[in-house]
């Protein structure tokens, strides 16, 4: 066994999305010191241009250099969607996106090859996660659909009773109907909606939860570079551009339990 | 009477809501020309610091006066909130929100001094209406709610059926048994939810419009100054900072008809 690789992973999001796939990270590899950073004073990103983003991951992703991280999740469908090439190339540690983890995830479960993916109309419209599914498996057929309502949602924490319900059931009615088998939540704002989705297109359909099969892929990585880290108390640290009122109250539901020693910091 | 004043009115607003006080204008005052900026590429600025959104507003202002308007409708609870100040300053012409006609329609309106107030998580935190509401009749009790899910779904289109009415009810059911005699839709989005809204609440309360509460100060206003315009067919100029798919139909929705001559302009 190697010994212990104690840097931290370092991920970054716009907002509280992103802790829904460090909170899949915190469960899956239970022994790693974390580093989270929220661009809360800029969101949303993906109403913005290629460029700025590209821009503002770059300068995210400098922060949590400094933080000595070991790996960088770029834990955010917009950034993942375009910044990667930049960062990859800016920087000598493995950089992961949602996207890619998320469509093998898909192409893996699917047997009857058609893959539905959700998410928000910026990420569909990109059509990052069509063209990262048709690269896992060529000739796989995609059925897309923005669901503008779940990341409000999300964030009002109505994530059971009615209203989610039948949004839920309008939005992937469509989706249901056309025999998709798989379905990819796209968006890291989703997962805290897995039970009306579930619901809504029922058992048959198998839903991929990107920031799971992120959390996987960071696992297999860490572990093929001998860098796991296996702390027994690991310290998770989150860094956040500006902080929102009620915003402490939003994350706890996203990551599922409390932020401890929130620092807002300047990156602009 | 007074010669006609064929100088436009001019609208801005961050992104699309501002067409319904646009749309309330045109109802009004059917022989005025009006020229709308929507500051889209820059959306949303309720998330933005009292600063920049008075430089932003500024700016809109500046692109609309080159236009040779007579008056500006601020047609954005945010800016509207922080930057009247500014902008009074610095233009000759008269400058109006959406917030302080929507206060004063509301107290005189109610009869028991019980107003309640909806609009975005903003909004309701800035006391913006709490304030106008207050200043406009001291005593005045005033129950505001935040309702974040009614922006999407005006947008979305979601604007009758089981999800908007189950919405309603649930954001709307505490305002009611408090006994509120009027509710102020104060967030330009809402009136495109004025069914479900009406229907939560019951007949017994009266909604107040700020966007038509706006439209009629505007027609005092011009009457007064002699200024009122007398077009058969008045011209509607559309200027926008980004042209984002999909939005001359979100739009469409908002103004109630399409827009005519959109015309995309740099003011960063």
């Amino acid at each position: 066994m190697s010994p212990a690789d104690h840097r931290p992973i370092g991920v970054f999001d716009s907002g509280v999305g992103g802790l829904t796939v460090l909170r899949a990270l915190m469960a899956r590899l239970p022994g790693e010191r974390t580093v989270y950073l929220g661009d809360t004073a800029r969101l949303p990103y993906g109403t913005k241009s290629a460029d700025v983003v590209t821009r503002y991951s770059v300068r995210s992703a400098e922060l949590l250099l400094k933080q000595d991280i070991k790996l960088l999740v770029v834990a955010c469908n917009t950034a993942s969607a375009v910044a990667l090439p930049a960062l990859t190339q800016r920087l000598s540690i493995p950089v992961l996106g949602v996207i890619e983890p998320g469509a093998r995830a898909a192409v893996a479960r699917t047997r009857n090859g058609r893959v539905g993916v959700i998410g928000t109309q910026g990420t569909v419209r990109s059509g990052a996660y069509q063209r990262a599914l048709e690269a896992a498996r060529p000739g796989v057929t995609v059925l897309a659909r923005a669901c503008p309502l779940f990341v409000p949602l999300a964030e009002e924490g109505w994530t059971s009773g009615d209203v989610p319900k039948l949004a839920a059931k309008r939005y992937l009615a469509e989706l249901s109907s056309a025999g998709v088998d798989t379905l990819v939540l796209g968006c890291t704002h989703y997962p805290l909606l897995r039970g009306v989705i579930a619901e809504a297109v029922g058992p048959d359909v198998a839903l991929v939860d990107s920031a799971e099969a992120t959390a996987e892929v960071v696992a297999s990585l860490l572990a093929g570079r001998g860098e796991l880290g296996q702390s027994a108390d690991p310290e998770h640290r989150y860094f956040l551009t500006d902080l929102p009122e009620q915003f402490i109250d939003v994350a706890a539901r996203f990551l599922g339990q409390r932020m401890q020693s929130v620092e807002q910091v300047d990156i602009s």
